[in-house]
């Protein structure tokens, strides 16, 4: 089933603890987009400026991804993030955000793009992802993502979104100051009572958390011992995810936690290079080897 | 098979942001032999004072732990510990220190617990845990404990012991700090070229994760939404452990895996209240009924 997904498209300088990088491919729909296109047709919706190298829409393209939904307006600039991550590889420090065209121009879908049975909602303001909610008359599943910002200026707004979607994903920090509790398996239980059918927490090198009314469960990170940029994990993870969801056309739970697994497997290729250059090297091949290894070392 | 451990008695007082504790039952070999008490008769060897109240070895010899090797010194106070957790539960302060009677007397083993195939070495110096291994004859299987003190001042004394054990038990800032890597993937693996057989390196909230030359992985926490006091998880989980290897018999690489599951989910429940209290009120049945909920968790 084709997967629509709307967020930012982004150019990101990256410091890590040995190296850099200048304005590199990035953006929660770029890496979202690219990590589901192992599993299902990604339609890809976001704004760029006229600064966007064409040779990145080129690379979506020969992932099969439909990039027609990514307008670029003229006479503005891309968005731009600049952060730096601390020793851990963990924490990271956000050094420059450039919202530019991204702050002013809101997402219009084509009309194909409107009919897409599952639909994930990027990283934006919840005043913007409601607004494009409201573009789709009958999606069948939908699951957004936020973060601290939006929790603390548009709480309300936040609040309604949640009422609206089938899912939530976010990470481990950004769950408790929305829940105001540090027990994450009590704040995930919580924002199950603020509307969506489920929760997935995402902990960086940690895994991920899942929440329903039917079961509460952690899967723990691939472990990989070569970490060199984390950018882009949490929403490859969310791309991992909800393609497999679109692949099955369905979100029963067994299917959600096999798509958990996905998802963290498809994050554990991402943080082993810069922007999407390792996933550039992989295909579907990979991740079922990988995804083999995971599921052997959970069992016992 | 008996399997004896070597390590701390003590008095602990805990802060917690909600609540406090005076002067309570703990100490690593307290934890450690009560987890495994569930598995397989445990021996439990260390020094207290006389300010020892009788009814905590009660306690312990009501779980069937054989205490003739644990000897109180006239005149002495009993090793404390004061600490206070932070409201994330995981990371906590020391606040006070009283080595007493473990700064001067070192254990010395009834002669049947020699003879005991399967020993850890709870954390205490080096230089004492290379002493209690020179009184086992032929042990056959020694796991050991250790912590950032030892690491920082008796470096040489300490990878003489590596080379000496089979499997080290420590948590993921300390095998950080004995390799110099914060990659815990390749820590792991580094720990393996300093002698042991295997490695099992704790994460407190986010699990445990297993290394040697056969496999890495990573097994996460089990969820509880009620986290009151994880003093003593890290001993009871190598507890859980070690008391399934002895109750086996064996530890090959399928056993190893099952055993650090055990270890994981009796810590579940250390956490879940002050001191041993959670432990006190369940039996064998409730370790089994969880480890059926971990396993099926971590199945898709």
């Amino acid at each position: 089933m084709p997967l629509l997904v709307v967020g930012s498209v982004a150019l990101d300088s990256v410091e890590t603890p040995t190296e850099c990088r200048e304005k590199v491919l990035g953006g929660s729909a770029v890496f979202f987009s690219y990590a589901a296109s192992y599993f299902t047709p990604v339609r890809l919706a976001g704004v760029v400026g006229d600064d966007w190298p064409a040779e990145h829409t080129k690379l979506l393209q020969s992932r099969k991804i439909d990039t027609t939904g990514l307008q670029t307006i003229p006479g503005e600039k891309t968005f731009f993030w600049r952060g730096k991550y601390l020793p851990n590889m963990n924490d990271r420090e956000t050094l420059e955000v450039h919202l530019n065209v991204l702050g002013k121009v809101r997402p219009t879908l084509p009309e194909p793009f409107r009919r897409c049975p599952y639909v994930f909602l990027g990283n934006a303001s919840p005043e913007v992802q409601l607004h494009v909610l409201d573009q789709l008359p009958e999606p069948r599943l939908v699951v957004a993502d936020t973060m601290d910002l939006w929790i603390n200026v548009q709480h309300d707004e936040l609040l309604r979104l949640l009422s609206r979607i089938d899912g939530l994903v976010m990470n481990d920090a950004e769950a408790k100051l929305l829940t105001d509790d540090e027990n994450l398996v009590r704040a995930g239980r919580a924002i199950l009572q603020m509307g969506p059918k489920f929760v997935a927490i995402k902990k960086g090198e940690h895994g991920a958390m899942f929440f329903s009314q039917y079961e509460t469960y952690v899967l723990p990170a691939y472990p990989t011992p070569q970490v060199v940029d984390p950018t882009g994990a949490g929403d490859s993870f969310a791309g991992g995810m909800m393609g497999y969801l679109a692949e099955m056309d369905g979100f029963d739970p067994q299917t959600l936690k096999t798509a958990m697994a996905y998802g963290i497997v498809v994050a554990s290729f991402t943080v082993e290079d810069f922007s999407l250059d390792r996933l550039r090297t992989i295909e579907r091949a990979e991740v079922e080897k990988r995804l083999a290894e995971y599921k052997k070392m959970l069992s016992f």
